[in-house]
């Protein structure tokens, strides 16, 4: 059976990894799963046939036979639940790494999202420059508190898990605001998910389709 | 073994249930566990007592023996894990019923707290007038799309499920606003979430802790 994602034909950020589909890649890069990949247009996902299988217009998706998924977590928590390397076998352990995935999703990339939709839905707007300091502080107080959390271990709870390729991944999101770079022990804990092999995959193949035209 | 979760002391919505205790409440009223919980005020918890539990300072958090789980959707999913009655057996509906549960989370609810942030932190800044338009607009992308996809089914995929749950319970606050008006299916699907006996049991307990005052 194959597994088939979606993808941006085109990603906005020209390849830099920050399209949600490298989350579900590295998932299948890291339990060694092959899989296909179906690119879609922006037009496309607004119409009929891809709201079907996404009812928000959004990429990634995840297609295997009868089952199909959308919303990134999900794919990424299904994943993990049926192939080995993504979620430790103790329960206890398993279900901190699950919170640690929602915490990623729930707590974590939410006011990231509002400093890039400050910036590039609002960033004409009369108010841009005056309430970008109270956007980035939202962000700000998430990392203080993660960064406490985090301490000088690896990753967040343990070996790492999906948790931390969540994690890892919503934090590259800041890669951009320079916000990161304040907090030493974050970016050190990006880095180290930024190594892994899987990761190297999952970002080369999406770099193969967005790589900026040659010349 | 006793299963303990956190509430506010005093809920900032003074007993409407928009609190995310009321979901885990709900959660555990569902499956038929009992549970006891324990009160946090505001100053507590920021304190390092609280933070041991909960890295982000929130409510509501779960402990039950050696176990101790925060964010909402991460408790929810374990309760709907261990116990019957909140995730279906198919393998397959139970991986969608877990995607309407990151859909809540993840899609559905960061434009709605947005609304309360431009309201409650931004509400006096020079902006918020001109602003909130743009806030609202992006709450109705998603419930223009969440409205199609549910039709005039019951609930989001075949019976109740923990996705239900969960997005209820965000689509519940956005009812001050009264956004909801505008989408009868959504009003209407809300509205049998509310009227399940466990719902009610959940508002009920987070009712006799913050119900305003008497006289």
């Amino acid at each position: 059976m194959t597994i088939t994602i979606t993808a941006f034909e085109r990603s906005p950020d020209g390849g830099k990894g920050l399209a949600r589909d490298t989350r579900v890649r590295w998932a299948l890069e890291e339990v060694g799963q092959p899989y296909a990949v179906r690119l879609v247009s922006f037009g496309a996902m607004k119409e009929p046939a891809h709201l079907a299988v996404h009812p928000f217009g959004q990429i990634p998706t995840y297609e295997d036979g009868d089952l199909t998924l959308f919303e990134t977590g999900a794919i990424v928590f299904h994943i993990a639940q049926h192939k080995a390397g993504l979620l430790p076998d103790d329960a206890d352990a398993r279900a901190r790494a699950i919170t640690w995935m929602f915490a990623a999703l729930s707590t974590i990339e939410p006011p990231i999202i509002e400093l890039q939709t400050a910036k590039f839905q609002e960033g004409d707007k009369p108010w841009a420059k005056a309430r970008m300091p109270l956007v980035q502080d939202r962000i700000h107080d998430r990392l203080k508190q993660l960064s406490a959390r985090l301490g000088d271990a690896d990753w967040l709870d343990g070996g790492f898990s999906a948790g931390d390729l969540m994690m890892v991944s919503v934090l590259l999101r800041t890669r951009p605001s320079g916000l990161l770079d304040e907090y030493p022990n974050l970016a050190a804990y990006v880095a180290r998910g930024e190594v892994r092999p899987a990761y190297q995959r999952a970002f080369a193949a999406q770099y193969a389709v967005n790589k900026p035209p040659a010349g």
